[in-house]
């Protein structure tokens, strides 16, 4: 497979300190991440604030999004896709431990 | 789950007489599409020849692409994704039959 071809479950670190944050697709007006979590969550009262607007899927594994507007979190499954808007406050609440949480987020506008 | 949220895996036809194509996103500059093949493939001697870029992810089953340029054809399992250049010719060879195949295709450029 060359640059432009891959696999989302391929080439993770057996170690992930940290979301792993992989830019897969970048154009003038979007850019495509491949990011994988572990357990991660965001820190305790930490809300993202993005200029941007976000698509994100979660490929596998599971997952929590809150926004800050909604007192009921997302549970998020494999195939599942979640809209959120530019300046739409939100944190990720939770991904399941010990498994890879594979998500395609796309940033645009 | 509202417009904005949704499952690719979610609401496919017990029949699919052709391949089911449905946008999910739609901005000035891309939008992105869950393509759903069931034994699908490109008619004998077609060939797509399409004016944008298109970065194609297969999220579940299994494919073959051949572009018109190589006589390898690409074969795609679940995490696979490929760019697809505009004005490369190509077609799908093959999908599995019996299963559904799913795509998410980001069109663009």
């Amino acid at each position: 497979m060359n640059g432009n071809t891959g696999n989302l479950f391929a080439r993770i670190p057996t170690q992930l300190p940290d979301e792993l944050v992989q830019t897969l697709v970048t154009a003038p007006s979007f850019r495509v991440e491949r990011i994988v979590s572990r357990g991660h969550a965001s820190p305790t009262g930490f809300w993202y604030d993005q200029p941007e607007h976000e698509w994100v899927l979660l490929v596998s594994g599971a997952a929590r999004v809150r926004f800050e507007d909604d007192a009921q979190a997302v549970e998020m499954k494999p195939g599942d896709y979640l809209h959120i808007p530019a300046r739409r406050r939100h944190r990720v609440e939770w991904t399941a431990p010990g498994v890879q949480t594979v998500w395609l987020a796309i940033h645009y506008g």
